[in-house]
């Protein structure tokens, strides 16, 4: 393994601010993409097209998307949940969506209020219109190793999902964890399975960090063969449905491990941990990330 | 794996405890330690015959082992760092000793004031009185991956401190990970070296979670097959040299972990929660544990 490329796809200013119940202004936004493109993640979700109704954080995507200044060869990728969003998209200049099921019946009816395939179906025009305009389209799974309404959840019906959305054109799927319950034995077993019904080169893993499980469920994950991880700086976000629980895995944490393992991710260590730095004093608070703590205490 | 024994050695009372900056009363460090062992951990370390001065944190270790009311089959081991200790050890009943050495000259000198080999030396005359009076000796070496003032440490080192601990007569030797800088991928590869010059099964790792690794170096400490993992309910304690830094692998974390490969620690989980949560309370604070603040979070 060692030696191997792991791309890293940035999700804190999306999956992360939209998470975090201060309201971030949009110079800071389009300052931390900047800052961590800058670091050399070759991904960064940049925000949202939702109903600013129900996702307050997200409202000024269209701004920030205007303000960006885009680096050659990073992936700006912006969440749409339907056609609407997907138009919002196109005229933004967006050049990669993300899509996004399911693994739960339950949690998808409670999230979006439509069943697992009544979502794929929704994603079908939104697919096939982005595709024809050029567009890359990433795919995400949620609940894949629990649900907070049914518990567990059938490896199965997440490789059937996960074989759903590439259907639907989706370069790759990121499965998530939403809850954060799973551990390395069940994250393996998961990646195994779905690996039957979709190229492993296909797959992402998305973990939170609910139970302090995140990292060596990474672990288990490239041992499987993964080599995309999903990570947040400064540990931004978490599932607004998980009360009192920690949320995303921090991009710091997850960069020192790689770097332990001898892994190249091309992304500079020291720049990711200040991006970091910045949007945690933005929020008021220390960056989530064990790492990010213990260089903050060595410095002091 | 699955279905395998993982003995777990909790090390808050004693290690946890002596690095908090709050002194927790006698009869609170009784009431934890009974807590624990009626939880099912087979090992709770009990407290320490070192100086009340450098440590006042363990000054009531006599008094402790004079209030407990000790389970048949659990050991509850005390660290010991000379003869003087020993005779105190001896005097109070104790069954299990600790005894240690740094894989790094200058934490040993900076910490015990002696070389590694004069510690050795200082421990070999220890070890035989306790062996000869029918007590276990079990051994510790820091810094076994990474050094605050040398950084970087040679598995052979640690192999070698490690089999001589083993040959003064430890039936076991936990190896410390003290600054909590090691990766899963040099966790394993010091296994594998240590295992050349000492038996797995006398193998035991110790980590601490400063930069979040704890417990992807324990699934890879397992994967290498070491079956003894040192812990601390509710995170207790770390290293007072690393300033600013979180400590100990929270039991309750790495119970998570476990349970979720299938392996068997005979551990009641929330009775171990339900002891985490007592001590914090006492501390006044929350436990340093991921688990147990996401159950905090669901019930509230």
């Amino acid at each position: 393994m060692s030696g191997e490329r792991i791309r890293i796809v940035e999700v804190g200013p999306r999956d992360g601010l939209q998470n975090e119940p201060t309201v971030v202004p949009t110079e800071v936004k389009v300052a931390l993409i900047e800052r961590l493109a800058a670091a050399g993640l070759p991904a960064v979700e940049a925000g949202a097209f939702v109903s600013p109704k129900w996702v307050p954080q997200m409202a000024d995507t269209a701004d920030v998307l205007a303000r960006l200044k885009r680096r050659p060869g990073t992936s700006y990728p912006v969440l749409v949940p339907n056609e609407k969003g997907l138009e919002r998209a196109l005229a933004s200049g967006v050049e990669e969506i993300a899509v996004f099921g399911a693994a739960s019946e339950s949690f998808s009816r409670r999230n979006i209020n439509c069943s697992i395939a009544e979502s794929l179906a929704r994603f079908r025009p939104v697919c096939a219109t982005a595709r024809g305009r050029g567009l890359k389209v990433r795919g995400y799974v949620s609940c894949v190793l629990g649900c907070p309404y049914e518990g567990h959840i059938d490896p199965a019906k997440v490789a059937e999902v996960a074989a759903a959305l590439v259907e639907l054109g989706c370069y790759e799927v990121s499965l998530g964890d939403t809850i954060g319950v799973g551990t390395a034995g069940r994250a393996k077993a998961l990646i195994e399975r779905t690996a039957r019904d979709v190229p492993l080169a296909r797959l992402a893993v998305h973990f939170h960090d609910t139970y302090g499980q995140a990292l060596a469920n990474v672990l288990a994950s490239l041992e499987a063969g993964v080599r995309t991880v999903d990570s947040s700086i400064a540990g931004l976000g978490g599932c607004p449905y998980a009360k009192g629980a920690s949320g995303n895995l921090a991009t710091e944490d997850l960069l020192y491990l790689l770097e332990g393992l001898g892994l190249d991710t091309g992304v500079d260590f020291e720049a990711a941990v200040a991006a970091g730095g910045f949007v945690s004093d933005h929020l008021g608070r220390a960056p989530v990330s064990k790492v990010a703590q213990a260089l903050a205490g060595k410095a002091a």
